[in-house]
């Protein structure tokens, strides 16, 4: 099965269009973890297990493991989820670019090392960096369009040539990169009228939505602007707001307590959840 | 001594602009190495001891240990070089870019984890991705600017009001977030006018230069065109046409015997190299 596939399926099964971003960040930890070898995996899979039936994707960051030398726990964690609760799909948040030889080992770090069934990529470098993740044509390719960050504006709201860069690098990924249909853009939470253009120029292409929790999006305006006809068309990711939702030995509950939130706000404003 | 002081200090001593990029392609190593544990790091080695006397830096390129888990071969190459060849910066070629407390996490990696003395960021998400870097004052940031692959054209070329966008870039870049005098560019080789053209924005501002070799960028053109006044300011890196310049047993001769050549064509256009 596809990427877009076992996310469609997971949209309908979960009827959820909420993706728990996976941020494990030690010094936020409980505190019974202190001292537990595999801190990281340990935490995950607490989260995991707290969570599976809620989401459509899970969504691990690489970052917050390659700083502490934790690669083998985020294989560990991906293996976990393709292992319990296989109908739901792993995003590698890598945000990778490179030249089309460097960029062949990236795209085997995420689908060979890792294997992710997606990966988010950086679309700066232009197609070449980008066609050594696009023809897997069974994984999911998630460029960077308007991201949540206020640092977005700096470069992505350029004009460019009668349109902000951002709605360029959508229309030429929707127009031309996407023949293999596996790709999707980041469209930050943050700012519901960027992303109601966005969605008028990609289709129904699907939406990787950070920027909601922590970053204070506003649930309601995002899914209006970006939901597909069907309802569906966003993976919308909360990381902070559900991993920490509690500092106490309850944090599984509590971020189980999130995520069901952020569910239902979702599902109350969309489309067809059959609420 | 901070990264800059370091790189000025060793484009002296060595007499050389030439950055030998470290990209280990385990399928590409000579025969010997097939049955050699840490293979990636003793061929690194071999190539580090040949060459450490001819070169301004070493550039590791990440992806290539990534995809193969050999995150402690990274660790192992750059140390060897902090211990046995101190006088040589190490630049990380990662090309990270995430919102600011994700770029936390990668600033770590490359400073703590891997202690680099410069990384390269793409500047896509803009300032409050790369602040987490240019905070750390004695490590060098390396933004992609113009780069040297043909897909570069799709969105850094774009008219961005009135100049292409990789011009809105550099002058963003050398006019505000060098504060800390940490930035750098990268400037492909296969490109000589737009070179030129973002020298004369960035002023003394060093260039990291990928594209000679493999690539086919031309030494004449792209030193004259990014050399600063006193005839340095270039990074000038070269990978596969070093590290593969013999697939034998003689690869580490070999692999000098391309430095010389290189570093030589370099100083016989430059300003000042004392030939």
């Amino acid at each position: 099965m596809s990427f877009m596939q076992k996310l469609e399926a997971a949209w309908q099964t979960g009827n959820s269009l909420v993706c728990v971003g996976l941020d494990p960040d030690l010094s936020r930890f409980p505190e019974a973890f202190a001292r537990t070898p595999d801190a990281i995996f340990a935490f995950n899979k607490a989260i995991i297990d707290a969570t599976h039936d809620l989401v459509c994707a899970y969504k691990p960051q690489i970052a917050y493991f390659a700083a502490v030398s934790a690669e083998e726990q985020l294989e560990k964690t991906i293996d976990y989820i393709k292992t319990n609760y296989p109908r739901v799909p792993v995003i590698l948040d890598a945000k990778r670019g490179d030249i089309g030889s460097t960029a062949e080992m990236y795209a085997a770090e995420a689908f060979s090392r890792y294997n992710a069934d997606a990966v988010t990529v950086n679309p700066y470098m232009g197609y070449d960096s980008a066609e050594p993740f696009l023809k897997h044509r069974d994984r999911g390719v998630i460029f960077l369009c308007r991201t949540s960050n206020s640092g977005a504006a700096d470069f992505q709201d350029l004009d460019a040539g009668g349109a902000p860069l951002y709605e360029r690098v959508a229309a030429l990924i929707a127009g031309q990169w996407n023949a293999n249909n596996n790709c999707l853009l980041v469209v930050g939470a943050t700012w519901p009228s960027q992303m109601a253009k966005i969605r008028s120029i990609a289709g129904d292409m699907p939406f990787l939505v950070p920027g909601v929790g922590a970053q204070g999006g506003d649930v309601e305006q995002l899914v209006k602007a970006g939901q597909t006809a069907a309802g569906t068309g966003l993976v919308i990711s909360s990381s902070r707001a559900i991993l920490y939702a509690s500092g106490g030995s309850d944090f599984a509950d509590a971020a189980r307590k999130a995520t069901v939130q952020l569910r239902d706000a979702i599902n109350h404003i969309r489309k067809g959840s059959g609420r």
